[in-house]
């Protein structure tokens, strides 16, 4: 799902950052071969995500602690649910503790407020997809969130999708030239997608042969005309501040795509907690 | 206020991870010499924060490009006021401009919460401070964040204080014994801080000589009789779910700080834009 | 063209790995306030490439050394032909040479190479493209090289583009199952290539709703063929071994892509050297 | 040979390269759990170099990955022969295809290359030998590719032996204050090698105790003369457009070394490919 | 007591800096398989200190190699004593030999040291602390190596501390709105130290409500004043070129700590060498 | 005389190192626009290196601070002196003071040791040399400051120089045959050095074909004979707990080279402080 890699070297400068130059407090006060066993507890309901990353976390602070998951990526629970168990050494569960958390409650929030959008344009062709207004160092991870919560990928960086905005047009001369530069230089694998603001611009794009026709901003009456007008030559996508329309109808008007970006740019942590057994410490 | 230097990596990183090969569709439709410039506009109030880091995304992109601020880190603005402006090479300007208002938006918005949250405990002497519940990677600038919106920061990582919880009581064998572990093993330029959930604990913990004394999800009325107990021996800080508390009756107890994850762990991005000037392009 | 700030990493790692320790002959035997000049001269004909990135080079070792371009990337050149001149302290000009060479006789390769097989398709529409068959470590400064010669660049890594071969299709259940499963998975933003052997499999891929079909291995009657059958419904890409063929025979039959690996991976260094002025020395 | 953990650097970095955000066909169109097997087959006769690299490719794709290699580098085989099988995951496997043969066909290509030039020198004592004229980033494994082919290794770096040349020569104020600089200043662990350009110079080289002189496009009868007059008091080096030369004819001239850069410059890669075996996959 | 993954990337820049391109003697003599055991020996006496280091080198080097303590961390040894014994391929363990003695020793001379300066102020409630003068890359393995030898750390870093010296004073107007600036800013966690050089200055820092006084470079007469002065309101720290002075006379004035630079910046490297058994050697 | 970009690097490590988080002390009392001058004074007599360093020290951290130096590597200086001004913003100077003053005082203290022994054997024809027993992640600063104090360099890691002890020889069956190994395996620009315990296997050594003969824990007696036997055939070079022996007689005994691991190991570090000027702060 995403390159064990790269996750590696995130948790290693996550650790970096939260750890610095030793979790004081649990190598003073904790023995070495003490050991300890936890649960995941979501405290709200949810859709989780992250799991696998949580369990790479405590992986890097320790390879022998084990993390058994009782949920998967994807699935649904309620408030109170165990999500997964922990044991291992004591002192590298609770430095890892909070960094686990960090990632599970941010990605599982994602998920959860992507499957509720997605909810709401059930029985519509559209499907949400996310944009590029992710956290920086998070992209893969919040992109993957989106997806497991029943959204599509938007473009993951600006050289894997063509997407000419005004100011390309402008500075290129026109729709049509802008279109015919990206065709000549950008790789014949990549779509070309043009921003439009009204169906004069619409007309425009299809007629440069655009691949996908962005609807910014639009009215929703404005969104069903333009849907019509495509008549199916292109795909369609609704975009901007989607978060205060109505998806349904947005949706309603025959759209392929709307793409939000506050998914991933104002997300609510999901309250998940990481409760420890009594007496599951000492050597 | 923080490193340039670590600043430049974290860019370098973000930008990797958004431009990836390389912006196609600018690139491609965007004549090399051409200049634009623009306005980051705001599209609601606020308290502005990062604009440094925005200038230097820009920096990155292009040494040339130029950046005038109108405000400074910690100004409110309304919606429709003009934060800064822009100008340079296009190219690096449009390629940046998504990653500056990245992380313009994000850091504007924890500053504006944490600004909100500190208007409502006025007149107290408690202070809001932020927790380790932060970005993995974007802690340092989180953090500052929240200084810049009136707050106080608790520790940046595990090693710059001490703060024991139940899982380290337990396995030091009381809070006595952790709290003299901490004392012998930390650095002595660290206070120790005591986790505790109702009186008897306090006391314990007082007893101990913790420097520093959190009550945690403990109820008004209890947090106020801790105070009364601790009595100026120690600092006193409520902690747990604060966002769903009301503030100004926390701070009333006579608490020292109140801590509250939420303003890094749900983030909502304020709405900036950046508005590029018609004509501002060609060579 | 590529990204400054990434080619500075480059060169970093490609001055330790030629440097070591130090230029230990250079250093012994040249005044620290010497000064050097020389040229960059052609010792046959070709295309030139990479004067940006020996600019770098030079830069890297030390920022007041000069390089003043005579011809600029895409520029033909012949026998003799003074490309640049270098001038700056002889220290780090001695140093840097090595490698400011060994990208410019690679790349300057790599663009000849592929005006060479650009001419000889000239006149039909087919264009020539590069394909992943690249040095490890250098693949956008090759596909650079490739643009810079006259043709065109396939995806850039295994993220910007879809091209389902037989095991993806054995795997999916069928060429229609491939298609369908991707197109939900990847991007919309991104076209979806099928790799086919046969005209059977090229009806497939069309009915699969492929955007490209690439045809593998087929003899120029059978691309005919399938250019004919396809009909102006997807993009048609001639593949493999494409070095051993005729090419023009290829071009003719109506395919718009003919992808070659040898452009990248089987480079013949263009024999470029650096002529020192007489005399340039001494401080 | 090499050291595993800079090979485990410059896979990481290759595949950052060549997956981006994520081998999208293979993750889209191939269930997580199939299986695949497959043989690398050589197309063509030659030297095989690198099989631990490829191996290591797979591994850092996943580490339950198996190569079992049916020859070791060095070897010769012919058209058709059976290199190596490998067995796994499908989806880490066919992420990894590319890279492994990108790898591979380049080193083999290299190591074919040297034991062709090396077998026209047969009943000489000359040896064939490399230079610095590598690809950026490839150098350690260039070279090893060079002594599996039979050849040997000049300096790997400007660190590890001493070259004076006709810059340094004039800088210094003759070859005999040249080498007196160098000698007092390198290591004296390492030998000093000046350049000479005709019999004057090698003579003067001699004088100044060069460890090896260095025969710069002299003729054959030159060479001759120098090797005569040098008569074993210094190692001697032939060397410039060696590929152009009658290898024989230089060797029989009496030289201790031959070296000739277009052994890493100009690559040919050697057709190897990885062929699956039909129904492998599935779970 | 230290993160493995930073140490292990510690140790991956000192095998490429004491490596560099490959070991060539060992390649070069010894056979593949062979195989090699050996003792590491004092040839002094001293506090032990790095041991797990040393196997994290040889691990490093090979993770099949075995080193097998005979002595911990903090075990005192005599001339001759066998430390460990380590076993495994002949060639990393000889790769690997000097750079894990260079670590052994280093640390090893840091605890013996401090443990020598520990006696001296035995029956006093004094502690010897260390300093931020260490060397620049190791500081946390060499304040580990204070700790073995029995001392205490001052701060790690300038984050984990407050000490505020006479420049911050001066720029801030005095001792009372350094502390109290400082206590704003800082986070909550920290402890305030003032330097001071005099009994005002005490006097001063303690009415600003410093935490911890520093007394730097005072006479033993006056820092007995000091303490006296200070009366456990606050932590006393004696400072200054403690090396040359008479510790026991300093400690029975009745500070807290005295921090000594010397114990990190003027390291004697213990003598222990790595002796190898006869025979030991061969396929 | 080291390469800028590198050092950059170390410096960056060092300065994350000794910061962390943030200078609170400094950034908390001292106003943004505050300027400071101040001198590096030397405390005890010797001889300065590093200057270089500690200008890269505070150009890193604010790349407008000026540091005048009075003096030059290699210069003497006696209690007092003034080595360096530095003046610039209050706030970088001070968080960069301490770092700059660890490399300073730490290779000024080997610079000194070296001119130290150097002086005991003037007269002779014999060279102190240094060792690979250097601290990890500093080798090529501490044998900087060996040759500024008049030392020179043994190798500088395991690649660019061979040097046969009694493993290899053990291991590849005699010194004859570890010398033929090594001949045919490493670069012919290295020369071959053999560890000898005796004068028989000085004799072996020499019959092998040595290029320089190490005389390992030899009496001065042995030395002398050995230094007639070898006769000018090889270099000499006397090693092993020299700081113990009386160099003079050791190297009057006719050797050429005399090796110290002391000189890097066990370093004193030299008496520098940074003096600031009164008054010199405040916008």
């Amino acid at each position: 799902m995403f390159d064990n890699n790269e996750l590696r070297e995130l948790i290693a400068r996550a650790f970096s950052e939260d750890v610095g130059t030793g979790d004081i407090t649990t190598l003073s006060t904790i023995p070495r071969d003490a050991r300890i066993s936890g649960r995941f507890i979501a405290k709200e309901e949810g859709v989780l995500c992250g799991i696998d990353i949580a369990r790479a976390v405590f992986e890097y602070a320790d390879p022998a602690i084990e993390l058994e998951a009782l949920l998967r990526d994807g699935d649904s629970f309620g408030a109170g649910d165990v999500i997964a168990r922990v044991r291992g050494r004591a002192i590298p569960v609770l430095t890892g503790e909070r960094l686990a958390l960090n990632f599970l409650q941010r990605l599982s929030g994602i998920a959860t407020r992507t499957r509720a959008e997605t909810e709401k344009i059930k029985g519509t062709k559209a499907r949400i997809v996310d944009t590029r207004k992710t956290t920086p160092g998070l992209r893969v991870y919040e992109k993957y969130a989106v997806r497991v919560g029943g959204g599509g990928n938007h473009r993951f960086n600006l050289a894997d999708g063509v997407l000419i905005k005004d100011n390309h047009i402008r500075a290129a001369g026109g729709i049509a030239k802008a279109v015919a530069a990206a065709r000549l230089r950008a790789p014949h694998t990549l779509k070309i997608e043009v921003e439009t603001e009204n169906l004069a611009q619409v007309a425009e794009a299809l007629e440069a042969g655009a691949d996908i026709v962005m609807l910014d901003n639009m009215t929703t009456q404005a969104m069903a005309e333009a849907v019509s007008l495509i008549a199916g030559r292109a795909l369609v996508e609704a975009s901007g501040n989607m978060d205060s329309r109505d998806l349904y109808e947005v949706a309603a008007t025959g759209v392929d795509y709307i793409s939000m970006g506050a998914l991933t740019h104002s997300v609510r942590a999901l309250d998940i907690s990481l409760r420890f057994d009594e007496g599951s410490q000492g050597a």
